[in-house]
């Protein structure tokens, strides 16, 4: 039987992403990656979390291990509420609910809002986890250029006139993933006032915003948001461990009512150990310790890798100057194909993100690519550097 | 700004199960509750997953706390795989991903599978968790009668012959949830003679399989399958602990590879830590040991809850006589509501789940309930059947 003839419309046209097949080669031996969008595994709490795990697993091991309540481990729940209260981005009449990883949030909220063929707008470039996400329930996709200070409100606008379909932009505000920019105050405050004029909701991604290491803080969209048209997405995966799974969401509650029927259907709850875990581990040290060691390091990092550009990289060649988060985005001049930049620099045992995986159109050529500073060692990012300098200038005289 | 407008077809219609209302009175003290589907705590392995929780973060603690695999922890993968051979389930050629929980896997193939309007038949009564999540998709659902020896294989039949919309049929084939009840071989045989004839797809959900503790092995639907029409599902929850959120599915390979994309969109990737616990566990262990103590006990307190159901219940009140997993479903007389009956019993602090909760038409009026034998203790279960015995004599004779 061929199984093709039963697929759904709504994955007949999905792709696996060309990041992933990018991944299948870095398991090449000595590779230098800056593909990845991991944190360094040297900053895991792993001796704090070994002792916790055992702890927990011994003392209350039948919480830990039972079926758990969909809305999140309670105690976990209140102290991210908490959290986000006393930063100023939720106020305390705000709810939250845990999920599987930030990313679990999002597609929450898609399959709970968007109908097929309703319009989602996306930052370009923006986060193939979100795109594929959208492209999962069969949205349609509209791009916004990313400027210096954040996407370009009146291309926004002049999307937002011409396309009655519009329900979603969904922005990465702050140290975006993959260009590192940060949306400007002035233009959060111009989004809004967007999205209240074309009634529209504002998704709001936000895995990287504790980790700034320049700069001022800039409030996220959801603490200027007068009319409930915000929805947060947070994710410890950047500032504890990804490979424990736990985001969170806030987002009107009955829509999160929603979300919490659609998640039962999806994964029941989130994994008890690993939220029990997280919520020792926050309660017992100072998280805002841990992210200051953690914004001291990438910071460190995101200078090194930048100086090393400076020096290596063609003149010509373009990078962003994030104030945060994990990456900085590289453009060519006009003309250049980064995918095929790509297959260059593989073959030198370097890898990065060609832009294409960034884009709606991914068929498309561009001068693009994501450079992530905060897996590779600072040895790695001047060998790695130097190396894709030499291949830069190699390929741009060619 | 009212979030509900902007609610996608998927979720207006949906609403939150029945079950969890029930689940919010048994906070109450005192209750004895056979509502629930949870194993019992006692028998986790609490102790071997600490010191696997703790020896794993400090020994391989980069790999358990970063980014994972979609597919799964290969080694947990392969195991799972081997297994599942070895028990003749599959065969060599078949592929196994692993899910965060069952659950997942019978999300991700229906997001892959299911448009709106095309039909799965469920079993009646089926698990709710299932049909909620086809109901997330606008499946169009059937029902069929369970009968003692599974399915109505008439009434299925008839059923394909009339509706050239359906595309899966979702079985849970052993020791059924909530009726306890087998599919026989010569059913068996049948169903997917009538897979065939039709062209459809079987979801054949197993988590009960490994509890038998009464009767013969029956080989599963995907043992008997010889041309791919079964997707067949696993989990680790029955087996080792339902909070670690672990489960497989076998499919066809294109199948599965739009379910991985669609899994990178909605989660990314399994908790890894507890992938790597589960793998420790069952290589360092032998879980065949670890089954066979749950086969004993589930048995045990199975025949203790229908040794007092014979005892204490009306004679007019029937129950199944399971020969694994974790219920039992009680049947009363035509023209009694289940659901009247569990007002009675939570003013007597005993608590079970309405047949209501368990069929497609949840608005209609139903006679019998399902019996979770696996997570009370010997004397709740004494004592709570007791007491239940006393509330249907007294609703029976008003």
């Amino acid at each position: 039987m061929d199984i093709t003839t039963k697929f759904s419309d709504r994955v007949k046209h999905l792709e696996a992403s060309a990041i992933r097949e990018i991944f299948k080669l870095l398991a090449k031996p000595g590779i230098i990656s800056f593909a990845g969008g991991a944190p360094d595994p040297e900053l895991f709490p792993k001796k704090e979390f070994a002792e916790l795990a055992k702890e927990i697993l011994e003392t209350q091991g039948n919480t830990a291990l039972q079926y758990g309540i969909t809305e999140g481990y309670a105690p976990l729940r209140e102290w991210v509420k908490d959290r986000l209260v006393n930063q100023g981005v939720l106020t305390k009449e705000d709810d939250v609910i845990i999920g599987s990883g930030g990313q679990q949030g999002i597609d929450l909220a898609t399959k709970s809002l968007i109908n097929p063929g309703d319009g989602v707008i996306c930052e370009e470039p923006s986060f193939i986890g979100g795109l594929n996400c959208f492209r999962s329930y069969n949205a349609q996709l509209y791009g916004v250029p990313v400027l210096d200070d954040g996407i370009d409100t009146e291309k926004l606008e002049e999307l937002l006139k011409s396309h009655s379909n519009i329900k979603v932009l969904y922005t990465i505000s702050t140290f975006q993933n993959p260009s590192g920019i940060t949306i400007s105050l002035e233009k959060r405050k111009k989004i809004l006032e967007l999205a209240e004029k074309y009634d529209i909701l504002i998704y709001e991604d936000n895995p990287y915003g504790e980790l700034r290491f320049s700069g001022e803080e800039v409030p996220t969209l959801k603490a200027l948001d007068k009319n409930s048209r915000v929805i947060y997405f947070g994710s410890f995966s950047k500032i504890l461990a990804p490979g424990m799974r736990l985001g969170f969401v806030s987002a009107p509650a009955p829509l999160l009512e929603r979300m919490i029927i659609c998640k039962q259907t999806e994964d029941v709850h989130t994994n008890v150990l690993s939220q029990m875990i997280a919520y020792e581990f926050v309660t017992r040290n100072s998280i805002d310790e841990h992210i200051a060691k953690l914004r001291a390091a990438y910071g460190k990092k995101c200078r090194l890798m930048m100086d090393c550009m400076d020096k290596y990289f063609p003149a010509a060649v373009k990078h962003t100057c994030p104030e945060g988060g994990l990456f900085l985005y590289c453009t060519m001049p006009e003309g250049y194909d980064s995918k095929e930049l790509m297959k260059k620099a593989l073959e030198r045992n370097v890898a990065f993100v060609p832009g294409t995986s960034c884009m709606i159109d991914d068929k498309a050529t561009y001068s693009t690519f994501r450079m992530n500073y905060s897996t590779a060692s600072e040895e790695d990012i001047e060998t790695g550097i130097k190396t894709l300098g030499e291949v830069l200038h190699q390929f741009m005289e060619a």
